[in-house]
């Protein structure tokens, strides 16, 4: 055989132990804090029907689809393919694309959620709560931080239209961000909110072009906000209405009642208003730890919110949004089951990586997974370890021995890699005293113990 | 938007939290046993490169790959494509293939392994050992019990020949089939000792026609192997000579006395039986609960292992093997790093599951995450409650609130179909008086008790 120089598609990665177990450590924070809220796992395939998933995120999520081909060998089958396809001199790539791939790989969580939902509604209590951590793909052009395979979190609510949902998901934000000890500040607005706004500057028709420029407030500030808005054929007079929104600013009262008189005439825009009101309320008397604010002019790029809409943002570093989500009505409908409500979040466990990584957030002890070394001194001492061994395993405590009896050095070599913080020495006087030598990889220390004290030394 | 059936790709699965459950508690255990042993995880892409993957499984495994559709609008870039391909009447979709899917979804776990240590191996510390618990494909024909998306369990070590990793492996086996309460039997057998049995019967140059065919002894019967053995070219002498190997039975002792004699003019015969034997004594004086047996006829379909070769068989049904591997020496070559030996096994997690459901193996008490729901009695008990839940999660004690004040009926349902054990009351009465009524609900008792010893009483 060939050599080949080793290498993985770009845009994904492998992850090492080290990365693993840090990884594992956000995994299993979230996980637990989705539990401890009554939330139950599902998981579905990484391969969807392409019917499942085209439509659904747009033309630029179409084309940002992994697609699948067909399996079998189509050469010898040919005949289920349109054969002026085949042969025509106007034969396309696209053509063939959609007669030879049925499958692709999932774009996020939400949709296989929805289909899941349908798919299984007679099996399910509802309102479902479900939580669901799987990587998804995306044929984005990789760059920093952005990857073609990447994991997230999601969890939702399927099938109630309470706030409570709402509140309850901004409690597992702040819970799940104070466990990891990452800063953060919760924005909240409302769908309806966004809606009031064009309504009352009399650009009602220009909802989509309003909230995708203003979604760029942050970034671009407010000059290029309102000339993005002019050349998406806002009226002067309609941006010239819409600046105090822009700048709005100040606490909660203020917003609230400034947004009270500009939605005078926006019946929409006032339930925008009661509904953001009420969870805010709710949230203030729950004690959540991380600051979290009302702002009117938070749009998301996804445009299929109609309630709330939550983003979290990293403080404390560049990283941006870590987390985001808000309710949508008729989740299921495309897929058949019209009139139930979905309310989730889905947080980014590789920018929340990045940020803790920058902010040197994850424990020490994160480390290593072995907690003592034995070393191998030849056969019979190997035989005099492995029962030794056997029982530090039963007490539940990772054990090992070096599998070959080389050089002493390389050996320690091997548990300073691996980080172990423990080695036993146990050679032919050690094993006629019925003892052994436990070594402190830290401290260098070493002591002579009874055997039957190793595991309780370990401990 | 069009209505459609929700549906999934043949041979995937959804998994709904019940089953999620299960699921978890094999993965948690595999887990929990491999990191007892000193075992580090790593992650690997669900896509890798088609020229990692292709050669690696044999013309078969190269069929049932997954190839994914290179990204981007092919359609407006066909520059890359040879337009001679394109427009040639012998065009040939194998040929486009080719040309627009440079990806395929990873097979198993070894192949990535192998690419993953020569890419990282100035990183890693050797012996390197390392398990890995993620999802494969294969484009087989979806039958009972055999999937196109499922998941495999991998421990492997790199870089080591000692046959100690043999005998850790039999003891993590070991340790995982206790902990599951999963009866199996260990079977072991060697290369070396295939390879001499050709040898012996002077077919050194049908190895591989022989273990084929032997492979299939359990299944077809002695009589359907000697045909298939026939078919292959072997010689009537040839087959005569096999016979007491495969009628070959009875304690280790004999059988290694019978080899012995039998491998008398073949060195390669004798180092597989000293080898196996080896391993068979160690794991003698290591209390392994399970049965284990060395098998000279055990050849498993692939044909890379060069030493130990492992199955594990499932009793009481009929499933089969739930976990295989073995030894593979220069795993590492073909990626430019010979002389690197691996060994390992894999983990089933689908064919597990299967058996501890047919033979009633989980533990009941994994059945629900929430351990108490709040009934909603309206807006004010609503509050009082969600401060009561704060306090209850603090205590780690996975608590809900149904989100709609409905009719208590419809709340109770929620709850016995969800299998949550308790149910809080608290209405206008309780509230005032500092109460709650908390409910049994597999009882249907219930007693009315101060909030302060709420969650004493739940733990």
């Amino acid at each position: 055989m060939t050599v080949q120089k080793p290498s993985i598609p770009k845009g994904t990665r492998d992850f090492p132990p080290g990365e693993m177990v840090r990884r594992n450590y956000i995994f299993d924070t979230v996980r637990s804090v989705f539990e401890l809220y009554g939330y139950q796992p599902i998981e579905t395939p990484a391969m969807e029907n392409l019917s499942t998933l085209l439509g659904k995120y747009g033309e630029e999520g179409d084309r940002l689809l992994f697609k699948i081909l067909n399996s079998g060998n189509y050469l010898k089958n040919t005949s289920h393919l349109s054969p002026v396809t085949i042969h025509d001199s106007q034969f396309t790539i696209h053509d063939l694309t959609q007669q030879i791939a049925e499958k692709g790989l999932r774009y996020d969580l939400t949709v296989p959620l929805a289909r899941f939902v349908v798919q299984h509604q007679h099996e399910l209590s509802f309102p479902f709560k479900r939580y669901q951590i799987q990587p998804v793909w995306r044929a984005d052009r990789p760059q920093k931080g952005r990857y073609r395979e990447f994991s997230q979190c999601d969890v939702d609510v399927i099938g109630s239209n309470s706030l409570l949902n709402e509140v309850e998901l901004v409690q597992i934000i702040d819970d799940v961000f104070c466990r990891l000890k990452v800063p953060v500040v919760i924005n909240l607005n409302h769908r309806k909110i966004l809606s009031g706004i064009a309504e009352s500057i009399g650009a009602a028709d220009k909802l989509t072009d309003i909230t995708m420029a203003i979604d760029k407030l942050e970034k671009v500030g407010l000059e290029k906000v309102n000339a993005e808005l002019a050349s998406r054929g806002l009226s002067k007079t309609a941006i010239t209405k819409l600046q105090p929104v822009l700048e709005l600013q100040g606490k909660i009262k203020e917003k609230k009642q400034f947004l009270e008189e500009f939605f005078s005439h926006s019946e929409v825009g006032k339930q925008g208003i009661e509904e953001i009101c009420t969870v805010m309320k709710c949230l203030k008397e729950l004690n959540i730890k991380n600051k979290f604010e009302f702002d009117a002019r938070l749009a998301r790029g996804l445009n299929y919110y109609t309630g709330t809409i939550i983003e979290i943002m990293a403080l404390d570093t560049d990283i941006g949004s870590l987390c985001a989500g808000g309710r949508y009505d008729d989740l299921t409908g495309v897929f058949g089951l019209p009139g139930f409500s979905g309310v989730g979040i889905s947080f980014g466990a590789d920018r929340i990586y990045d940020v803790m990584m920058n902010l040197k957030l994850f424990p020490e002890t994160l480390q290593s997974t072995t907690r003592v070394l034995f070393v191998n001194f030849g056969f019979e001492e190997e035989r005099f370890c492995l029962k030794l061994i056997s029982s530090i395993r039963e007490a539940g405590i990772p054990a090992e021995i070096y599998p070959e009896a080389v050089k002493l050095k390389k050996q320690l070599d091997y548990a300073n890699r691996k980080q172990i913080p423990f080695v036993v020495l146990a050679g032919k006087d050690e094993m006629a005293a019925g003892k052994v030598t436990l070594k402190n990889m830290e401290t260098g220390e070493q002591e002579t113990i009874p055997t039957i004290n190793l595991t309780d030394q370990l401990r």
